[in-house]
């Protein structure tokens, strides 16, 4: 029967290809569209092959050391969680910049619901194929082992499947993360603030590793993150899956598989929901795109009920699977609230006062909007634990991404819209065209902002999945493990201390790597003769060269840091040190994580607030004010606070890999 | 024995006198400087008077409920504990206005040296005051109901005196911060930016209010806010001082009071070298001032290594409170370094790029600052564990403590520098006065860092000494109490969010407040006729009134909130699930607390730095970069940071006092 689940992983990448196809056979447009899509192409493909050079040259050793530590075994299971991020990465990249120009051109040949359609067909390829994957490689991985293999082994082999997905979630998060700033501060301040010509314009040497980042850093970066979610929620409830005896619980196992499978068919429902109701413009877009996750959504959960009574007798397992998604959900309604709305509005009325009071203002916005969703995901863990105890939590991990396939379709189409707005306005395309782009990529904000939220809940989750799965595998006792023992609170602190650590330093290489960034337009805006007149070509490929290796570079010292904080941490302060390690960085990875992404996403929409000609609108006193917010909380909503997600996720997923082995 | 310590406290009291005496007898200055200096005093009182009238209001009902639920003695000794730290206040607010405009007279007829000597005075007076006032309270109520109650009534007297001083101090430091804000940013705002006058100008209409700000918050609430600490930390100490049938061993509490009697003497002895340092012009200012906290801590120490053989047969305790010491000395020391030298240069080299590189900076830092500390603490808490277990725990709290007097007396003196400052430029002295309260005023910034890093030390260790104090009153069994109880888990997501709701709410407290004033100046300037030219007198009377009620009224939410928490967690989660909400608060409130303080000190310095002529000096494109990098970090370090030191603080200091009986 597991062998059906397999069968849907081959379905949705089936229907991945099918939409690659649509897409490839779609209208381009002309010459000029398609070469600045191909210039954002080549330096999205350029970019991502040096960071997964870079990648492999830490990647190698560590699967070698996984294969003297613990097992061949685990180093093949690593490479291949590892491979098939990369895989994931660079088809969702393949499609997304063929689609980008598309959508342009639909948008000016046939109207909003095509280029809805095309934008979307483009974000479900990354969103199918990321779920696909890591159900396909899960499964096959267990179906193989199951049977050869102790359980415990088996168990170290999926483990092995989840480090190796977190690997490049790092690269991609933290490196992409870094880039996309970098290259966007590059481009602003130069071309903007200096030369004074508009954004997205084609003199700007910047103009292409700007698009280039919004590839890498939303679609890449945010795939590699979930990817990381989805495969580490679904690897700590198998593990967790587990009968007195240590070996499997197979009814429990099944549950599982069969939920993740049905959650992916769902998902290809909601897909095609999306899909046709633009296609055939029968339905508003912000209606398409809600319709498709809601489906997709009840299909699930509806079928996890059944399965829930059917394979475990009881709806308590539902229960926890259905908290985790209502838990997801529920945070990503409250990260819409804060980031759009009546705070956004109060950001834009303090701005009145200038830059200090607008900072205030979104700083307070971000600290508040911290809470519900703190005490969202402590409900949810409690109400998953009390259906069916620590198996619960892990389960409330797996529950709120089953979807994953719709969601993180939704959630990859704005960029994509994004950067067809990017191509209209280089390509000079009439108002009109570029008018459509920006109602599709304003309602992708609205999405992005939901997806975030769902991305840092899922993270925490995750994190606590892993984190509970690791002290059942290194056998932490309850009285041993207790925040009155010095170790436990001492790892508690130095927990909480990580995701700051990591957020200055994130925040740090961008600025360094943007200074690269701005010496180099500077330097062609004053050497190329003729630039800003329009008469000569700038060096895009040198541009998106600087920032790629200036990103991988500064990327190299947190990266370090945070694979070797585990291990440190487990030397001075012993297993249920680390454990407080652990829950600490969760703890205040989660909040600082939310205060980034909304205070970010606060400003940002303030300033398009005053944009749509709020208060006093475009160049006045208010509106730079709101644009030091936007450049504020640009880092720290797209580089700090996704690389947290990955941080908790990573620390967790390495120590359960390595530590029952150190022990 | 004891009765010694008491006297230790009563002569803590009798210096403290002579140093008023002494301040009052000295030349006030001519009559345009005692004006100015009564209206700063006189708005101060009025401030503080009215503070103390609403937290009658509550306090009061609060009193009463506790005779009712708990016992009259407790009401009493809570009463005591709260009109002590009232009483401090006052004195303390007293002197520190005496002290201001003599300050400015010493420098301007007697140097440097006699300027400082007034300026030290004026805050030896609060450091002596509180801690002697702390020390009677204690030791008196000790030795009235250790011998006529059973040992765990008398340990809730005691804690009770603890919430009474936790109570004036929420008020004093929340109330106090939102004022000192909101009259700053007032001032700034209208005055220098709209009207275009100088800092500290008489005809602004808020420039009375500013300067009384200085006092609430800087000088009472500080003062509160430590007063809160001292007395935390040996009541959490005395309350672990049990044998195992639950009464005190002896040796353990004579070795608490002692030590901390010894710590005051000590102290005395510190603040005369700098007194008689500064008044015969022997030593620089600045190696003066170390030099007495110097003298101070090691002195101290010697006593507790004495003790600690002597009375408990080991130096595992005196290793504790050593500990302590060194902690906060050390956190003292990285918060000195963040908020001056390198990373100070550093924003202020990326103010080049505007306000958003200004902030971006000043964020970096602050996240960076929080790092060491937290390791620091973390270091302390495992230290003094393994030196004397729980006990060890609350002992490092007290260490730290134990020269309160010494190091509280520096912490005060740079607002009275400050004040002497303003009056100088007020009154119209000649520029050269200015200088010298100018050298003062930065001496006692590089100081207020120190002073900031240590109180934040203390307030975590502080909460912490009182959380495991709360875990032993309850009951808290280890097994029941650990990272993987869904309850305590959840509790400590609820936790962290708690500071930053805080927060929140904090710096919108301040912002309303600051509308009030700010409408309040505007009106003046517009209706008084005359007062820009200098030909009429402001109402600053008017404005002190509107802040201080502001303030108060905005600050209601806050502090229920903060009264209301412990209780709603313990009948949602019970006492395991509190105790990870207080674990959870103290984790992320000492991380925030931290990141505040920090990054507001580094963007004031980044500011004053570009003041003296660095970069592109004053007036330029960079100075006004970091004018808004300080007016961000306002709120933050003055109002929100200090205010999550109470939460953390309050919010165990009531769930000891009260669950042991609501269970």
């Amino acid at each position: 029967m597991e062998l059906l689940v397999l069968g849907i992983g081959l379905l949705g990448l089936l229907v991945a290809a099918l939409l690659v196809f649509l897409v490839r056979k779609s209208d381009p447009g002309d010459s000029v569209m398609v070469g600045i899509s191909n210039a954002i192409r080549q330096g999205a493909f350029a970019f991502l092959t040096k960071e997964y050079q870079y990648m492999l040259l830490v990647a190698i050793p560590f699967a070698i050391l996984i294969g003297f530590v613990i097992s061949p075994y685990v180093t093949l299971s690593f490479s291949v969680g590892a491979l098939f991020s990369v895989l994931a990465g660079f088809v969702g990249m393949n499609v997304a910049t063929l689609a980008n120009t598309r959508t342009t051109q639909a948008a000016k040949t046939r109207g909003e619901g095509r280029a809805l359609d095309m934008a979307f067909s483009g974000g479900a390829v990354m969103g199918l194929v990321v779920s696909s994957l890591g159900i396909i490689g899960i499964t096959a991985l267990f179906l193989v082992f199951r049977n050869t293999l102790h359980s415990s082994e088996t168990a170290s082999i999926l483990v092995g499947f989840s480090v190796g997905a977190s690997f490049v979630a790092l690269f991609a998060r933290v490196g992409g993360g870094i880039y996309t700033k970098a290259a966007d501060v590059g481009a602003d301040l130069v071309g903007k603030v200096e030369a004074g010509i508009p954004e997205d314009d084609p003199r700007n040497p910047a103009v292409i590793a700007d698009n280039v980042g919004d590839n890498v850093g939303d679609i890449a970066g945010m795939g590699a993150d979930l990817y990381e979610s989805y495969v580490g929620a679904i690897v700590s409830a198998l593990v967790l899956a587990t009968l007195a005896d240590g070996t499997f619980d197979t009814s429990k196992t099944s549950f599982i598989l069969y939920s993740v499978g049905s959650g992916l068919l769902a998902s290809i429902i909601g897909v095609v929901i999306v899909k046709f109701g633009a296609r055939f413009g029968k339905l508003k877009p912000a209606f398409g795109l809600q319709l498709g996750t809601i489906v997709a959504s009840i299909l699930s959960i509806a079928v996890q009920f059944f399965l829930s009574v059917r394979i475990l007798g009881s709806y308590m397992p539902f229960l926890a699977t259905a908290g985790g998604l209502v838990a997801g959900i529920l945070v990503g309604a409250v990260t819409t609230y804060y980031t759009s709305s009546k705070p956004v509005r109060m950001i834009a009325e303090q701005s009145k006062g200038g830059p200090a009071t607008n900072i205030i203002a979104g700083f307070g916005v971000g600290m508040e909007s911290s809470v519900l969703p703190l005490v969202i995901i402590a409900a949810a863990l409690v109400g998953a634990f009390y259906a069916n105890g620590i198996f619960g939590v892990a389960l409330a991990g797996v529950g709120m991404l089953t979807t994953l396939g719709a969601t993180l379709a939704v959630d990859a189409y704005g960029p994509i819209a994004d950067n067809a707005g990017g191509i209209a306005q280089m390509s000079g395309q009439d108002p009109s065209v570029r008018e459509i782009t920006d109602t599709l990529d304003s309602l992708g904000n609205t999405t992005a902002a939901m997806g975030k939220g769902f991305a840092i809940c899922s993270a925490a989750l995750t994190a606590l999945a892993l984190f509970v799965a690791y002290s059942q595998q290194v056998g932490l006792k309850a009285e041993l493990f207790n925040l009155l023992d010095p170790g436990v609170l001492a790892g508690a602190f130095i927990g909480i201390a990580m995701p700051a650590l990591f957020s200055a330093l994130t925040i740090r290489a961008v600025g360094s790597t943007a200074n690269l960034v701005v010496e180099e337009v500077r330097r062609q805006f004053r050497e190329i003769v003729g630039l800003l007149a329009g008469k000569a070509e700038p060096d895009y490929k040198k541009t998106v060269s600087i920032a790629t290796s200036g990103a991988l570079r500064n990327m190299v010292l947190p990266a370090v840091l945070m694979v070797a904080i585990p291990f440190v941490s487990f030397f001075l302060l012993g297993k249920e040190g680390l454990g407080g390690v652990l829950v600490g960085s969760t703890l205040s990875g989660t909040l600082l994580a939310i205060f980034m992404a909304n205070s970010g996403g606060a400003w940002d929409n303030a300033k398009k607030l005053v944009e749509t000609g709020y208060l006093d609108g475009k160049g006045s006193f208010v509106h730079k004010a709101t644009v030091v917010g936007d450049t504020v909380g640009d880092p720290l909503k797209d580089t700090a606070g996704p690389s947290i997600n990955i941080l908790i996720k990573l620390m967790a997923v390495i120590s359960l890999l390595f530590i029952p082995f150190l022990l």
